[in-house]
């Protein structure tokens, strides 16, 4: 891990989700050096055992070194909870999805309802349960797993009135409404993209606690903590690398990140 | 590749969708020895690159090759039409889907109006669609990606009332049905195990030609004509090997196959 303050942030997801950080990342802090790796050969993490998980976060860490970022930030609510041990061996400093939307949801609730959607591997690691409860012992925590949702995102169905996300939203979210949970964190990077249909099926009253913006921000806190913050005046660099099918990646991701991706600025690799 | 009578046959696939597969086989060839391998760790495959679907095709041959198969089947219509030169490259003998679909396609047809669901690679391949024309050169030829239709599967949502299934059907169905073909070959191996859902929205005049099936039966004609057929009386092992997720396979694969998969019968091992 680089302590110069020029040094890059390394971003890192299973495929497209983790752009609803990077694009956070960007807003928040223009001047920085980013770098992007989505692991799109290897996509989805959610679906797959803790083993499997913490190799693949293993390796994607071993990408991100040479690039002697500053800071690693888990764009990845699947890698971030089952990842954990790795990411605490591996790596001198990361901002992870956790405790950032654990607090929010935390200080949002009025209720102490709180409920999570995940995937099923971020489910069965407990992870946010765990810290709600640490933060707000009296939290009544609902989870559910909603893993399609990033099949959902990865094909681009994200319009409002899209009949697929809609039907798949209703499915996952009825048990979660029944709960009357008032909060709602959306407990992997994928699903901000969704926020439109979650927010309209789950009704005007929840609040939705985006992991995109919260880890955004913690990764600022983050760096300002350990003095690291770029002393840069002017844009940073961007530099995107996915180990699978570029050409789709520059398209989806332009249409999260709301700007076109330079192919440049994009590159195919092998990772793993 | 063995000449042996008794050697197994090895069937593979990206995850549980080749069990369709498995399961005709089962029943056509109750004696002989099977093996199968499901790449969980790496499924689906459908949405990636050529580049990355051939290296797994072929680690996935590297992994079967252990056991001196008599064949092969590509239990996997992506896996059959991106990986084919890897297939014709590596093996001796080998049984895939898209022949045994096309023949049956194209024996079926009345309208000469024949629609081709797979997943994206699939398609652009065009595999599906040579084939077809090299053995009716007037059919038209109609072709949809529906590669949700595998994630859908691989949550087991396979009931016909399914709400999530039906959306998806209805989303990808919908212009193949105003192209009116009168056959519709289920071009994954996946797809079978939701030709309730299918055949409900394609409307009881389009026949489905289903790729477990078909591709059973040339597994069956490729081993007579090799003179490889077992003369055991008895009936055959079976093993399978997953790359990922025992448990989650050994039950859902029940679901499929219609029988519970002894724990002993199944293994979980790094391929690739």
């Amino acid at each position: 891990m680089s302590m110069n303050k020029n040094a890059p942030i390394a971003i890192f997801d299973s495929g497209v989700g983790g752009l609803s950080v990077f694009k956070e990342i960007e807003k928040l802090m223009p001047n920085e050096n980013l770098i992007y790796f989505g692991d799109t050969a290897r996509v989805p993490y959610g679906t797959r055992s803790a083993e499997t998980i913490r190799r693949f976060v293993k390796s994607d860490l071993d990408f991100l070194f040479r690039f002697a970022p500053k800071l690693i930030v888990v764009a990845c609510g699947t890698a971030s909870c089952v990842g954990a041990p790795v990411l605490e061996e591996e790596c001198e400093h990361f901002t992870s999805v956790i405790s950032p939307s654990a607090i929010a949801a935390a200080k949002t609730t009025k209720s102490g309802r709180i409920g999570v959607i995940s995937t099923a591997a971020t489910l069965k690691s407990g992870a946010f349960e765990n810290k709600i409860k640490e933060l707000l012992p009296a939290a009544e925590v609902y989870t559910k797993a909603a893993q399609m949702f990033v099949n959902v995102v990865e094909n681009g169905w994200i319009e409002e009135d899209n009949e697929i996300a809609n039907a798949v939203a209703k499915e996952y979210l009825k048990d979660l409404k029944k709960q009357h949970v008032d909060t709602l964190i959306l407990g992997c990077t994928h699903f901000p993209l969704l926020s439109k249909v979650i927010q309209k099926q789950m009704g005007e009253d929840v609040t939705l606690i985006s992991s995109g913006y919260e880890t955004a921000l913690a990764a600022k806190m983050d760096l300002e903590a350990l003095g690291l913050r770029s002393d840069s005046t002017v844009a940073g660099t961007k530099k995107f690398f996915v180990s699978d099918d570029l050409e789709s990646f520059c398209q989806l991701g332009a249409v999260f990140l709301g700007h076109a991706i330079d192919r440049d600025e994009a590159e195919l690799v092998e990772v793993g």
